[in-house]
């Protein structure tokens, strides 16, 4: 297993951040719900424990997607493209994907000049993370607009 | 329409570098073609002109897909995600999205200890590129692992 994945890792081109982006798609159904970020061992994770990692830029840890809103992916497969900079997951979204509720992260389209929100939440944030939600262990830091800054879910 | 575009230009996050990962999805089918970059006169072209154009980070400028290939990508619309940092596009791809040939770049999945090639080329690379096959024009580099590295189409 460990050798077999180490196998996968050498055809990964990371950056120089050590990183790659990885994009999560429902493997069923198509829909693309978020795009993250993996590091070596967010690799790893995922490929031995069948369900997605990441690694949180914000918070520079390996993030087990899920791990506090329950909100978990368990890995179909995992696909490589032509370059190999690039890594696309095919997954069985438990719940929700985004940190705000709405089972994909882009729920914004870009329609007759304005970002147009397409799509409700379908869970209350506050029920996602409900002994973080007073607390700083999820840091939301603010963008230029006020908007929140992290899509952790 | 400049006015326009500058307003969806001030909600998206680029990195240091000024890009910012862009995921070309089909957009009745739900197949995702390829992972690449735009910069904010990506978008802007992408945006003004209706088809996909990317920042070639291998060529340092301006992509516009299917320049030399013709295997252009025609815009339905323009996603952003929750933290403004991710794009995805759903477009109409003319042919097929990868400079292999294959109409997607995400052709090999990891299974059972290997990455395995899932799909094969429709369209021949040479006759994608017939003015440039034997040209340095289109500057592919070789990896560690002698593959292409570069997935211009």
């Amino acid at each position: 297993m460990t050798e077999a994945i180490e196998r996968a890792l050498a055809e990964i081109r990371f950056d120089r951040d050590g990183l790659v982006p990885a994009v999560a798609q429902q493997h069923d159904t198509g829909e693309i719900l978020m795009l993250a970020w993996m590091n070596r061992d967010a690799v790893r994770a995922s490929l031995s424990e069948g369900r997605a990692c990441y690694w949180s830029r914000s918070r520079r840890r390996l993030w087990r997607k899920g791990e506090t809103s329950g909100q978990v992916q368990l890995l179909r497969e995992l696909r490589l493209d032509c370059d190999g900079d690039a890594l696309l997951l095919l997954i069985d979204q438990q719940g929700v994907a985004c940190h705000t509720g709405r089972r994909s992260c882009f729920f914004r389209g870009w329609r007759d000049g304005d970002w147009v929100v397409l799509a409700e939440p379908v869970v209350a944030p506050e029920a996602l993370y409900p002994e973080t939600a007073a607390s700083p262990a999820i840091n939301f830091s603010r963008g230029r607009n006020g908007s929140q800054q992290n899509s952790s879910s």
